[in-house]
């Protein structure tokens, strides 16, 4: 029912030589906003298993304008879909209040030490619940 | 009518905490790809106005099995479709043999100097229409 | 006389297969508060060439301990020595309160356009001399 | 009384807003060679231990001329100095057959799972005592 909403700041060095932030950095700033909800804010919701696995199936990601180095980018993030093995995250990147990029990522639990997907917990899934957005 | 393949080495630190090449570099990987046609390849073909500028509008990517640091991965790449001011890329990564990962990628010629997007030339035409592949 | 005190976050992406903050990213993070300092807080003061181009001609780093992912790490930030074209900045990185890394660069005012090094203007010579500190 | 040599290619996300290979990235290349000789081929040797951890205590790196987006540059590495339990490696990096940079890294051999330095086991003193080099 709600987005999440996370500042993340830019580094000189996330531009490339076209003096914009790289497209594939785009990825990393995303995968900011999803770890400091995935693994720190699902921690004190007791939604610990995430932290020790997650892969993605799958990007997307759209470009609507350059971003420059500056001022932090603002990223809203929240749940599109749960399934029992696999849920999706949409996500949308402003710069000075601009809407800079769209993506959703595809990600399922991953059991590291086995080598294998799992399916979420009941912890995982009522915390994913509660970030759940059916806007585009 | 012919993919065009690079070899493209991995480092140790494309590694992520999980011991696997991170995701968001694939995009990294692919792009080397990219750039080893676009810029490199293209020029001698006398399509030299990509170097020059060329931002990306979309991503797609599906991660079918995780990368580990070690012999280069080979990425093949070819062009689906050209359109005035755009055209489509679409890849495979192949690690010891197995895919490993799809992905497309949306292409905007670009004037930097003038920061808008410019028409595709007769000769980046001609080039991209060598490579392109219609299979996926 | 004074420090330029730098909260430079982290993210998931900095740790390599050690699951610590990689030692090649560390350079990474002085260099946020380097250009936090060189290429943001000299502006306003007049020096606004450096933007235009510092080149790195030396680093030396030392790491103490490994830092992990999690809250901004606290970089400290001086100069140490002016020349008429060069100066020395040195650094200290703390991790929850802890001394983590030391390092230091000697940088050179570059004329991007012309390819040569240049001399200090008098305004950046006066900014750089604000944030002169003899300690180490 | 050796030295080794790797050859690094650039890939295009290594340069920066300069457009030159960036000051950071220099330390992930020489990461890269290092990393072929002390993870690769020193397990056909049998100094297995270093790929399961190695530390950086230290680097120091001289930038000597810009490297740009291009033909792979050459490494070339030695070791230095062998004490029980820390050794140094020297490299130069050339590109288009000048010499670009210089460095040194004071490396510690690490019991990652344990959380604490170890000694040199005896396969991995034989191995880097091979590829000493007094010359600097």
């Amino acid at each position: 029912m709600a987005r999440y909403t996370y500042h993340c700041a830019l580094r000189w060095s996330d531009m490339d030589a076209y003096g914009h932030v790289n497209n594939a950095r785009f990825l990393t700033l995303y995968e900011e906003a999803r770890a400091a909800l995935l693994f720190g804010d699902a921690k004190p919701a007791g939604a610990t298993g995430m932290q020790r696995g997650i892969v993605v199936a799958r990007h997307e990601i759209d470009y609507l304008r350059p971003v420059d180095y500056g001022d932090p980018v603002q990223i809203e993030l929240w749940v599109e879909e749960i399934r029992p093995s696999r849920f999706s995250v949409a996500y949308e990147m402003y710069d000075d209040g601009q809407l800079a990029s769209r993506a959703r990522s595809v990600l399922v639990p991953y059991d590291l030490a086995a080598g294998r997907p799992r399916r979420l917990s009941d912890a995982e899934r009522t915390f994913l619940t509660e970030w759940r957005d059916a806007a585009d």
